[in-house]
């Protein structure tokens, strides 16, 4: 299966999937989060993992959906909490209904995702619902650590990392080594499986920061800058307040400390100190370390290397994407 | 083991239970909330069902705090939801913390519950947290519909008493299901068994409402009154709004669209009304008729009629609170 098949087989097994009925102010919410799509690429993780070691990928389809579903809570609940009014263009569940609403709907989005790992054979069952639930825990270490670091005037490197590493990468990682556990995979593949997702997330929320200053406005599919603008505490901003010294660290934190500007302005200023810093050619030397890691770690996970090629085809796609 | 035995053997489970630790405004406010101790009757129940078919009640201690860790998550969504600003008589969550610490520190509570129930042995494993999934989205239904009535101006009885099914009654009898179930009892017994932890549920549920207002002060614990205060939907004022007619009915209307009032003379005005309507009688019937029926449930479990004794002993004290 290729994954344009298995992206049908997905879309599939959303259609079929029953959250739950009444009351409706409970379960409208998750199928409009679910409904508003996004990439789903951690599902289709799962399941090209899967694929690696059996032909019958519909046995990881629930497992894929209860990443996805978990994925979607988060971003439920984070949106509460950034109190963000938009999410892939329409408006967040706590806006086009109310936050009480947006809670409790959340809450019961964890729950469906639990229930979707329930039909996993007896012998990885309680496997993967630890592994899921250590996982759903390090999460929300991970947003906690991002709420936190807003409010400091300081985050070293060392910091940033481990805190992208549980909010966004675990999550790769546990949706590929779900995919593994249950087709069978061995114990040592299954880390392996693990490790990549998690090398190659990490490597992505790199990119993310990066775009975002770098991006090609026609591509990337945000405004271009949006982070400066906001000071968001990027891998950029956290290397360059490690690096500026004199002037330079004086302008940067001029403009960090300015409550009016030119977004155009502040953007074009923040880039060329980053460019004078060295920023970018940095963190494009991180990423592509990350991005080297994750692949090293799929090399060695024991399948057959024609099932490998069309999973590491896939993730070569995706690490050169620019939105 | 009677109830003051495993009270105790269930204290020292909580002292013992690591919640987690990094970063600390997530993991604090768990211990916090669990800290506020509160009764822990549903647990206890689950050890005193285990208790009916085992002498080793230990391994019902973990599926025992599940349940609880559980409860005190949804009293920590609820207070975010209600604005509520104490909880046992100290200060709530998102009071002490703030609103994001109380929705994301719930989440992990959520996930640590699951967790909780992981060591259940593989026979049993599946079926548990099928039951425990099905009771924590009924819970959540039961909070949603709880909300959609604030904003009705009528709630029938039977939506009334579903609510509260779902809201508060599942979940003991989940806790006295999960007990029989690690405990090795038969599917006829658990059944038993979850349907008497539900009706007696909904009769502590209408007890409540009956205890604030025809409660003794003195030992009640709670304002006489409140729900009066508040316009609560209670099952008494359904009843009431049911029943009243004339010029009692014009008075009743009238009570509860004052938006300013002397609050003793309302909870008086009130409490009369429902004198009047034989308000007091018919809840107290519709009590006994619950606990009967949760009597007649457990009186079918299979089990040793000495052990069986020790439960209904203590379900008997517990139906004859007063606070």
């Amino acid at each position: 299966m290729n994954p344009t098949q298995l992206t049908d087989a997905l879309r599939q097994q959303f259609d079929l999937t029953n959250y739950g009925q009444q009351p409706p102010e409970l379960y409208d919410p998750i199928r409009y989060i679910m409904g508003l799509g996004g990439k789903r690429l951690r599902p289709l993780m799962t399941l090209l993992a899967a694929s690696l070691f059996t032909d019958d990928y519909t046995l990881a389809l629930k497992p894929a959906v209860a990443v996805e579903v978990f994925h979607n809570f988060t971003l439920l609940h984070d949106d509460i909490m950034d109190q963000a009014p938009l999410r892939r263009g329409m408006p967040t569940v706590h806006e086009k209904w109310n936050a009480n609403i947006a809670i409790l709907s959340g809450d019961v989005m964890l729950v469906k995702a639990y229930e979707q790992l329930l039909d996993i054979d007896a012998q990885h069952l309680r496997q993967a619902l630890q592994r899921f639930s250590q996982t759903a825990a390090e999460v929300c270490e991970g947003q906690q650590m991002d709420m936190n670091f807003e409010s400091r005037d300081t985050v070293s490197e060392a910091e940033y990392i481990e805190m992208i590493r549980l909010k966004t990468s675990v999550l790769l990682g546990l949706a590929m080594e779900l995919g593994g556990l249950v087709a069978g995979a061995d114990a040592e593949s299954t880390q392996h499986l693990y490790d990549g997702g998690l090398n190659i997330g990490i490597g992505f929320q790199l990119k993310d920061d990066l775009l975002d200053v770098y991006g090609d406005p026609a591509k990337f599919g945000k405004q271009v800058g949006g982070d400066i603008i906001a000071n968001k505490k990027t891998f950029l901003l956290i290397e360059a307040l490690e690096r500026a010294e004199g002037t330079v660290r004086t302008e940067l934190l001029d403009w960090l400390g300015r409550d009016t500007f030119d977004k155009a302005e502040k953007v074009a200023a923040i880039t060329a100190i980053y460019d004078q810093l060295g920023i970018r050619t940095l963190t494009e030397a991180r990423i592509a370390d990350y991005f080297q890691k994750g692949f090293a770690n799929l090399d060695q996970v024991n399948a057959d290397p024609v099932r490998k090629a069309t999973l590491l085809d896939f993730a070569h796609q995706l690490v050169e994407r620019e939105s």
